[in-house]
């Protein structure tokens, strides 16, 4: 959950995007200061990926997001089968409970249909969400069901429980804390460029991967919890709008900056021989729901060390830096960079 | 929250709603059966108006519910204000809190907008979701927030707790229990009808109730509660889709029939001056969101002697019966007609 959203068109018009986001970004702003509500039993309200709630006398706390899908915005009906699309609105919400390092525990699924959507199309966008729940333990609890006379609309509810009443939030980074993340950037949003130029179904294995990396995206709820119990984050979220986008919001949580290296960024190379640039999709490609964390410094080997096997790979992209802003540092010499939010300028 | 949804149109076109009404009922039946969530920490999951979860240790029970109001569907945004919409957002699923008999705590909202609508209307839209929580004591902790090109959506979930970990349920009536309504049935599809016949302010005190009544329901969360403390009723659902719809869910949930009598409804008679039906409307009219609840005859007299002056007021509209279907049964001694889902039939 965030009350900013996946920009999929950053590809495609980067200064109307930016021009959106900030447009969302002060709104936003203005709605949390003013609405968000206050209590001691809310230990983290709106402005991280998940509340997270207290419940007298309860072991766990309750952590809780909610995440839409809007046909013609996130999804074209044509790229997705029901099954796929079940699945994705499942596994977007579940990349924000993994953000916090809980574990899902229930969900509510509201489905909004065009009468002409056929019976079968609804079972098996419950199928392909069924599956992805049952791999993660969730459970459904219950959801609305209407006609819509505006496209498919679908938004999920997900609740998960703290693991010892503990949770991992964007704001606990610090500076010389070590960057991190989770697979690999800018596969999904090649995916994504994939289905615009209509090769819905992929020439070559490396295309096939990056169209199921956006089609079914992973929620890492393993590693969050992993990082959780071994209390190896100091701060995380999921990776939904590309580092361009949220790694700011990392840093504004943290109050810090962060240098990042983009020579080690664990990017899709294999886009490059369709004419994209790995580097732009890995910075500015959303929906790649890994996850970016850092881990302080005296950690890090340790923590490197201990990162079990049979998770996706991780990879060391940056650190944090008292010195605000975001500035891509090249290892080869070349003049550092600022990135900006949803794109990059020239160093001044 | 149901997997059923309003029928704004039912007084337009009974047969063609009747048949959406089928079509839902079956998918939802369907989806119920084979994807619902089992599991000791479920104590309610799909199929009543709200689900009910418990955590280890916790000494309440947390009640979950979800409801979408979609643009052209749910409403039409000529017909609401900015502010009128987020009451109106918040108020059915309050309505599903209050049909358990919980009280409400937390909220998420998902809005998604058109790019043509202003900061003030979305600030408005807060403004009077923001009233109604202060007024019900629910606290806003997330949500999402996104851009639309298909018209306005809004999905919100809201969190209750129970009473001493109790909650009323559809399913727990029995035969010769007697029925209730609180407050007036048909008001709100009376000034649902205004809005239809473009008379959006009201040109009498009535027609201002009527209209004030479906754009700003007030969901009896005091009620329910204060039903559920003082065990009175074995069943209760809150008036979404009217009588001819909620009653059979109620009854079927139950296990029982029903027998109503026309003519104790209490039906919003100002209406008939503006070439309405009122009895048609309480029958077949949507959203009133009044309480539908049933009390074991043994405690009527009592629960009737002690229901507070404060609360709107509640009238004996029925019994439920061991035989099954839905009979109106005039006092006059006309013949007795069944209800149909939607509508009515004469009795055979």
């Amino acid at each position: 959950m965030s009350y900013l959203k996946k920009n999929h068109e950053i590809l495609i018009s980067a200064s109307k995007n930016r021009r959106r986001n900030r447009r969302e970004n002060r709104i936003v702003d203005f709605l949390e200061k003013r609405f968000a509500g206050r209590s001691a039993s809310i230990i983290k309200g709106v402005g991280d990926d998940a509340a997270v709630i207290r419940q007298q006398g309860a072991r766990e706390d309750w952590v809780v997001t909610t995440d839409m899908l809007l046909e013609d915005v996130d999804f074209q009906k044509a790229w997705l089968t029901a099954g796929q699309l079940g699945h994705k609105s499942l596994a977007v919400n579940l990349s924000d409970l993994a953000a916090m390092g809980a574990r899902p525990r229930f969900h509510i699924v509201s489905l909004g249909i065009p009468a002409t959507i056929p019976d079968k199309w609804i079972v098996q966008f419950y199928q392909g969400l069924a599956k992805l729940a049952s791999a993660h333990k969730t459970l459904l609890i219950g959801g609305d069901l209407s006609r819509s006379t505006n496209g498919i609309q679908v938004t999920i509810t997900a609740l998960g429980e703290t693991w010892h009443r503990q949770a991992i939030y964007r704001s606990g980074g610090s500076a010389g804390d070590v960057l991190y993340v989770t697979g690999t950037l800018g596969k999904a949003a090649a995916g994504l460029e994939l289905l615009r130029k209509e090769q819905t179904k992929g020439a070559t294995a490396s295309q096939k991967e990056a169209l199921k990396a956006h089609k079914t995206p992973n929620p890492r709820c393993d590693v969050g919890l992993w990082l959780l119990q071994n209390h190896y984050a100091s701060c995380m979220m999921d990776l939904s709008d590309g580092i361009s986008t949220d790694l700011p919001r990392l840093c504004s949580s943290s109050n810090v900056g962060a240098e990042i290296y983009p020579g080690a960024l664990p990017i899709f190379s294999a886009s490059k021989s369709w004419k994209l640039d790995p580097l732009n999709l890995a910075l500015n490609g959303g929906e790649d729901f890994e996850l970016l964390f850092a881990v302080p410094r005296n950690v890090a080997a340790k923590f490197a060390e201990a990162y079990p096997k049979r998770f996706p790979r991780v990879t060391r992209i940056g650190i944090l830096t008292s010195s605000k802003g975001i500035v891509l540092r090249e290892a080869s010499g070349k003049p550092a960079r600022h990135l900006a939010n949803g794109g990059f300028d020239h160093f001044n």
